[in-house]
């Protein structure tokens, strides 16, 4: 299985926001979308053995699971809407226990410690660095779990946390891309992997 | 300099559609947008030596120069406005002349033998194909042309057309992805042509 741990620092963690403001108001809520979309969606398909959690805010996180998720479209809109309904639903979200929001989404009030420590057992952490390795000298693990931030940095308790926890650091290329198109290229360096040689 | 020429099959070619169903009723639109954003933007810049031609039911070319283009965010439905924009503008465009709609934004009523007619001189025309040779075997051309469709295969007339004008068929790796992410994925290939090696 793949994942991706996406921090979203702007975003909200309630319900109340416009679907037509996501760049805006709604706090670059269109980028964390177009990660999800990203991270499950291929040419006419999901992919199933996919997991992509939004962590906002430190406090909440949403979780989408390839294997279950129904209704998933590749534009924002929708996506944002997904997440717009599991917040509705975050008062419903007791103690650390997640709550199903839609088929394959659920969002439970941990987060990025307790959510790292909830699927670091399932793989080896990459870090999306961009002083990190260049993939191309890197073998890409079985079961990778990519963490990478939206439009801002790692802030310097993420960067400190995470360094306790990653089994590396690696860099996809030499330009600065969006998390989205962090996830896109990720997603082909381990589908390539072995890929015609 | 980069172009990526696109082929859209169910776009509307007037400005009569609703910015708030780009995938449904605006025929794909999302799609469209995204793929400009994919090409023209990196993490916090455009990068200036990319075009990208969104040719639109092979009668109406909607061009994009990253040296020229200004207010475009990453976001879907700006993006969208900037087509919608410019299609509201095509009766201005009068024979093969262009009309600027935006800074670094041009509509031009050409279909695709028309516009790669013009772009031809400019580099190598890359066709993107699951079946074509992978790139990690492929040095990238100093000024590559790439051509993709978007949701809809290639039709048999465009194919016919394009193999007696491409200079390589590419695959990007084994699993199909959507037309931006392709865009991404190209990017990276020729981004990374030499790093760290």
């Amino acid at each position: 299985m793949r994942q991706f741990v996406v921090l979203g620092h702007d975003a909200p963690t309630d319900a109340d926001f416009s679907l037509d403001d996501l760049a805006g108001g709604a706090g670059r809520l269109d980028l964390l979308s177009r990660c999800v979309t990203a991270a499950l969606l291929r040419s006419h398909g999901v992919r199933e053995d996919v997991r992509v959690h939004l962590v906002l805010d430190d406090s909440v996180t949403i979780s989408f699971r390839g294997e279950d998720v129904r209704r998933l479209n590749p534009d924002e809109r929708s996506t944002a809407a997904l997440i717009r309904q599991a917040l509705q639903r975050r008062r419903d979200a007791v103690g650390h226990q997640p709550v199903e929001t839609a088929p394959g989404v659920s969002l439970t009030r941990l987060g990025l410690e307790a959510t790292l420590g909830r699927i670091a057992d399932d793989g080896g952490i990459l870090m999306l660095d961009a002083e990190g390795t260049p993939v191309s000298s890197v073998t890409p693990p079985a079961d990778p779990v990519f963490v990478l931030s939206d439009h801002r940095d790692f802030t310097n308790a993420e960067d400190a946390l995470l360094s306790g926890l990653v089994t590396g650091r690696i860099s996809l290329g030499p330009v600065a891309i969006h998390a989205d198109q962090a996830i896109t290229v990720a997603h082909n360096w381990v589908d390539t992997d072995g890929f015609s040689r």
